[in-house]
């Protein structure tokens, strides 16, 4: 069959690879798209490159967007004196769902990884030092960072990420706070592992 | 979020549209389009628009293609005098990984069915008629069809659309076959539904 349908093969290898598709989900994408009209293609095609066009990392903080800053740098009821390091996008969207967090963020774009050869300069660490002196308050009047903390994956990668970020923070003498680690509510105790129960019991808290 | 995410949004909302694709697993593809490089994501645009642009029915079959014929009605080697009909594409492909049917196909387009109002005239019967009097062989000679075998799934919908083909071509007096129902192999009888069961009784063979 091959040799008259590469054009479906070449749709169905672009589909593979997408996160989470496989061979017969890719084959089935394939087959969806040459069941749109020419002009649903059209729009998924041209969608595809816009966003790619338009999207582009905030310049301040690293997050996404398709203006000169990303909507939440740009708005003015976030608190810019509470800067939160998170590890890529995704996480601060998941920390955004929260709506709980009124600052900032702060977006590294990857975690220090020796074992992966990510070291402190490969991700985008250096602009934090130069925000935590130099974050402005809505009146673009200069608002000194109270506090950074650090929402970060409970991993080898995050901690190190985490102690290496404390370290480099210290000298300018703002709290620095990390995620509590725990148990996850609504999960069973008896199936928890020994590391998240040591360190619930480290961050028992007084009711 | 929402006000300056927009192309993204509408990113993912076009990966949505597509089958078995849920919110969460589009958001992911749509992240990974834009960790895509430009080049990259240029390249899966214009696979869509490509693969919807060159590829059409076979106009003697209705199998996919992006010839003037389909690979199997162009084969030479394959006989003419055999035409299975499936419901769609995907059938046929189905079909040609078995490796052992050597005949030529018809794609339907769907099946017949009273309760979704698909009547015999809404799918691609006419042209079987057609065929059925003047397949051609290699050698462009008029190539008498020997048998029609129906391989169409065991629902009410496929049961429907045989019986009425076994009618429409028992004027020409051809071998019109249906693939065998039965046990599916390497599953256990006990989970058999009786239905099946019963139709593998009908239909034993001597060993």
């Amino acid at each position: 069959m091959a040799e008259y349908m590469e054009s479906l093969a070449l749709l169905t290898e672009q589909f593979r690879r997408l996160p989470g598709v496989g061979r017969r989900s890719a084959t089935r994408m394939a087959f969806a798209v040459l069941d749109m009209s020419d002009e649903e293609a059209a729009l998924f095609a041209q969608t595809v490159l816009e966003a790619k066009a338009k999207i582009h990392p905030c310049p301040i903080c690293g997050n996404l967007t398709d203006r000169d800053r990303c909507g939440i740098c740009a708005d003015p009821e976030r608190d810019g004196s509470v800067i939160c390091v998170v590890e890529d996008v995704r996480t601060l969207l998941a920390m955004e769902k929260v709506r709980e967090y009124r600052g900032i963020y702060h977006v590294l774009g990857g975690l220090i990884s020796p074992m992966k050869g990510r070291t402190p300069d490969s991700i985008n660490l250096r602009s934090l030092l130069t925000r935590v002196g130099t974050v402005e308050d809505e009146n673009g009047a200069p608002c000194a960072v109270k506090e950074v903390i650090l929402a970060l994956g409970a991993t080898v990668e995050g901690d190190a990420t985490a102690m290496y970020i404390g370290k480099l923070l210290a000298p300018f003498g703002i709290r620095v706070t990390r995620l509590a680690y725990g148990i996850p509510v609504g999960s069973d105790l008896e199936y928890a592992d020994e590391v998240t129960l040591f360190r619930a019991l480290q961050g028992r808290t007084g009711i």
